[in-house]
């Protein structure tokens, strides 16, 4: 049902092989979304799950002991990898719904699915496959844009439009979507109505600044939590900065530094109920020295850190010495 | 009906816009083709278009003197740009259905349709589109593939299966289909059975090395040219080797020269009845200084200034020394 | 009087065309200054007009409602773009004072000029050419580097020496010039000194962290407006760290974030009288994936966004949600 | 034995994996160098063998048909990948030993070792390793420069060398090496008279060029069977000029195409009895959108292809078209 | 003693040339240490020396003012190069034995030795040479990694192991041993273990956020002088964040600010009885736009900077006006 | 009189420095000239002097023994390289007139002067000061480009227009300039009407493929040495094809490859008494590893080898194997 659609056949890390059709005992299951076929301007995410499957300069050994969480998110955690959906770019819808239905498969046998995009489009799919799979979900989404858009190039379908899609089709209740990170000049008001009416929660890079992402975070995982059994996490790559993440199609100036994005995912994956992941827009012809899909593959494996950090139960303190306790 | 999907509203060095809706009396009229949708390995060619327009270091001022062969390409003929057909890259049978429409436009006013690449998918269109305006069109095609594949990715439209669908539609007959510069190792035995049961000419580069360029070319004329009103000339810059074109999707080691290429174009064009031409596979994000949009362009000029020549009429000698009879 | 120097003839995101010699009525004139003649290391400012128009993945269609503003910076104003100046390389002096005139005929005329260079040498006719068509022009400069040289390479003209060429012809006092970010290993003491003599304000980088930049802004505002009625703001990409912003000419590890540069200039013309900008220094030879380019480009919009703000003339609260009041 | 040195643990385009100390029958078998602690300038080749091993827009499906030759050498052959040798870069003496070991069990064997490089030190274990294992081995060598010299920042053993410590030790004979494309500054004539002393044959540019590629071919040809069973084929992609063959770490301009390259290496394996083969001096750092690692990739399959196409036994004619006889 | 081993025999910035065999007076010496051999992935460091001594766009003057700290720390200490000792990739072993050498032969006569990497390897030399000329030598170490590694590759020696080679000789305590920056995935618990065993002090990027980058160096500062009477600065340039760092062999996502590891660099040698320093894993075939390379010039400077301001004696105030005082 | 105008004092390959107010006894003397004031399109040939000096992967140690042609250029002929002649970029006229003077100087003593440019302005007052020092200089010109223009951007001088001021000022003969190598879409018809009309004699590329470039040469040769005493020989990098010298402001498809140039050039100082030499056009900002630049120091090579080759007196075969008479 998986393939490696752009090269060789790798697993992330060097994570076990499993198989969609008969899935294993999981915790989290890896998905290579390798898409671009919605993209409105630079392409290229077809090569991200191969280049965040392997930017890494340690072995590749199913192996990650993190520092700052103590744990190895991909041993302490039962991690494995189904290789990529077949995605055709040249046809969007078909290659969606190949991706629900694995995201689905994945989720329905009670492992979360860890998607590598792709293009944002794929966030469709993978957030209807989860919530097929669980009472209610909310959203947590790190991204310049809204991702809210109505048609464009006359297609329902596109990395601009999948959160509209998502509320419209019930899969996500508008007021348990919350946005981490927008800014620039999209959308226009009309859109913005919509998203309002919708009662969206969206935290532009003003206010973001102004009271600080740390309270920003909190405040929008009360309302995530607020009657959802269950947070989908969807980081695109461009709610970084684009000098520190110039691998991407639609690059926004201004955005947030590589490390705070992964002190907010961490804190996501420690706070939340994260049923479902999909880190998306690494775009690896524009990027450079690899820095982009290191970032990607750095989000991946901080979330899974801090899914096994939580999963154990004991508290963490970010102040306690590297050493200490040792 | 055409937009500048990806960026500025340029035309091709600053000829004249035209309207396809209305168009105006030409004899040849720019396509931008920007679609990337059937490719099945690097993305990146919707932006060959909105390259080649303007990869030139002198003004983009609708005009081209060419000093090898005496006349303007720009100016003797009337060029114009039509501006670039919508083609959502995620939706492959749209998209080269509406470039077909246009390309049908411009043939059947009398014009000669100029289609910039985009994928090599378009061939399928940018031929029909040619041979439902004449009544019999041969293809003189340049690349390192022969393009028959059968189905990619459960799609039978793709950037390596045009030329199939194409024979088997009957817009071409098999044995009028002519192809320059082959190499490497694709197809295998079943796809080359397919194309000598269709009586297809291909010339690998073994061949071509072996006999010499120009006595292939010459041998491929009179094929094409035998019973056939009109020639169709499709070059994919991925003809030539990838050390002169690295700005490309999938590159084939052992090609022609950029000089060979700009040779055999300028051959076509002074000695066959070319009735449309398209220059695909230039992608841009796998350029280096802008060295393949280069070439790109001027195999366009080349091919233009080369029909204008032959419409003059006066024969042309190569060793004729540059300022010999000012 | 102006024309497209190097490539296509664009606007600024597809604004208005508009002709020098018979300005419209404008809130804003955009004005390419492709010239890096005046550069003492890396050229390639030349085309930082051309990239700085485009930038965008969004369609060139004239309008940019920003997110955080709740205004449409370019149709909320009247901004039309004039095009390039001509400006030779090699003839700085004959370049600066063409491009002194079309400033101040876009000044004179009641509209802000906004000028994308060039190299820094640009600030003197654009700030000369401000001050003419005002009272008394203060100058806000956010900079890596002073740019108060004396004679360079055997010119008084250059970009390392334009704002003591403004001191010294009394285009600006002294006592009025704030400079944001500079760092470094230049100027040594003597040129130290005469910044003193002259009474600039200076803001290096240690006081900046130490005091935290919006400290510092807010002194230097009260500054600027003591006794000025206008203010001209030039922004050199190289106040940004050269991390997040590669594509300049010369570099200075340790610079603000594009986040803090984009704040800035937003707080800039949201509180000052702000009569001219440029932004300087973005040489896409050097950069990746444009992303300096996009950095300019939005900081253009960001101050025109901002100005438009200012217009509109009620309060604005970086805290209120961006979905709130609709 | 072996290892992923560097990323993920890839075959050969997809061939079977074998293991070292357990050797299937084989005919041939692929080894990674990941070498370049004997590199005297630009290092990188560390990733050749990684990026040789993928470079390919096809399926890595373990085939590849050759479309001059008409043999399948992925499949025709009984090819396997035995992975990376462990090298580290900074002990040469071990790392080649380690190599040296592994080389001479492929061919102890009876199969063909193909060496993926690495630096060019590397040829002193692979033609020793193969040597020991024949009467008589002569060496084909296809490069910029001879190495051939002496002593380099005080070792031995580095890529400057390696041809030198071959015919001092014995492996073998000086008038049974060959040498194809030298040209350039290096090396002086102290170590020209010592190659003359040993007989060897060394084909500078100026006399390819002069006589012809296939003349010096044919001659040396002749040489090196005589009185020998055995070949070993070291190709050093610097023998292709620079601009087809970007990435590599000691540039000589006015070398052979990519063309020449392949057709010689092809009548290599055609004409002679091929024991051993190393492509070598692939540094991916130094490259552009993998056009040498592309190059690499092919050298490897001409030989194969061309090496079955010897076995099968039937003549070949370059001129037969491609698709004649079926 | 010492070479110019890759290109043209340059000194940092335009210092005076030094020979070892005969030291003049000098306060700082400036040494390449062009070394790659201990790299266990990408390699390059080789050209950090040439990279980081030219990487300006002044002139090579040697001199450098300070804006920031009112010294020259080029002129106001007596800096001399050295050049770079020969270091052949190949031999790990006798490279870091012949770095040795010369770095205690500048320490023993009294200055300050300043090793230009390289990669980390050459720890172990640089801190070794440096404390058998003092009683007792802390280490502040700069670092996305530990770099307490066993045995990699078969050898002991390697740019993941200096500091534990360091702390088992004897050369340096593990209990004034401070690391500032740590995070990713390595080490694991055993190579943990044994850094709390020796009493190791690491700060991981965590607490760094969570306490402030301040507190933690002026703890780390008061642990460094406890009864040590020299400090030796070891600054990877991989504590920065890959975005504003790319040129390194071991990007690790979420580093440091360049602005902030210019402040800590400065506090460190306002602060500290700074006795040696060196500034590694700059690579310049992975850098863009020389920006890393820029940034390890920026770090020596500010580095020499402090120490110059430190020996005047007065307080230095980051609160100051640049121009006041004047 | 001569500086280093961008970053370190360096002299090409090593070759002993000279002092131009004082020259020794020389047979070339090396000059620089940094300036990319004159360039139409795309800068940066003002870093070709410092690119092309140290574009080598051996010792800078002032000898480069040719293989080919059995002499060592830098050290049979006593070559010094005078540093850069000061050339502000924003003054062409200025600079340019310096340059002449430095030019004159060498040539006057006797020596060659061997310009590095820089972009073709420079060839106004290379070929003038050599032409002030002998009787009747020819000029045998490679390029893409006549570089015959009239006037651009309001100026006499540029990189488009020297051969027309050279011709006009009687510096050389209209019908003794020879031109290898044009092609493209400039000049148009009146510029080519002025150039016959002056008898220049022009090798566009369609001739050099229909006759051999070495008939055209020969038949070049015949025409430079009626009635001179003395050669220029200017090279214009873009000669080549983009493929191979990318780094160049003005590519243009369709040119000699690498290894053409060389040999050409070869021939031109083998067998004509040149005088004078420069090498321009090359850009580093937009080389590609270097590539263009080891190009440019290898034409300078060939030339200096061939130039003692021609003085040695013998007569060279290059049929003659590499170690023949050893």
């Amino acid at each position: 049902m998986t393939i490696a659609m752009y090269g060789p056949d790798l697993t992330f890390l060097g994570v076990r092989r499993c198989d969609l059709d008969n899935l294993p005992d999981a915790d989290a299951v890896i998905l290579g979304a390798p898409f671009d076929g919605g993209t409105s301007h630079r392409p290229g995410t077809r090569f991200g799950p191969m280049a965040m499957r392997q930017a890494c300069y340690l072995p590749q050994d199913g192996s990650r002991p993190s520092l700052a969480l103590r744990v190895d998110g991909l041993r302490d955690l039962r991690v494995f990898d189904a290789g990529d959906v077949e995605m055709f770019g040249g046809d969007v819808e078909r290659s969606l719904s190949s991706l629900e239905r694995a995201v689905h498969t994945v989720a329905a046998s009670g492992a979360i699915p860890v998607v590598l995009g792709g293009d944002h489009s794929i966030a469709l799919p993978d957030v209807t496959g989860v919530s097929r799979a669980h009472e209610s979900v909310s959203v947590v989404h790190f991204d310049a844009h809204a991702d809210t858009g109505e048609i464009e190039f006359g297609s329902l379908y596109g990395h601009g439009q999948p959160m509209r899609r998502l509320i419209e089709s019930g899969a996500v209740r508008g007021d348990r979507f919350l946005q981490i990170g927008l800014r620039g000049y999209w959308p226009g008001p009309s859109i913005l109505d919509w998203m309002a009416q919708h009662g969206m929660r969206s935290y532009e890079m003003s206010e973001i600044v102004a009271r600080g992402l740390d309270e920003c975070l909190s405040e929008a995982f009360a309302i995530a939590t607020d009657g959802c059994d269950a947070v989908f996490l969807s980081v695109d790559v461009d709610v970084v900065d684009p000098g520190m993440a110039p691998g991407t199609g639609t690059p926004e100036p201004g955005g947030l530094t590589a490390r705070q994005l992964l002190d907010a995912v961490r804190r996501c994956c420690l706070e939340l109920p994260v049923a479902g992941l999909d880190v998306v827009e690494v775009s690896p012809p524009y990027d450079h020295a690899e820095i982009t899909a290191y970032l990607g593959n750095r989000v991946v494996l901080e979330a899974l850190s801090a899914i096994a950090r939580r999963r154990r139960g004991d508290p963490w303190d970010p102040r306690q010495p590297l050493l200490a306790g040792r």
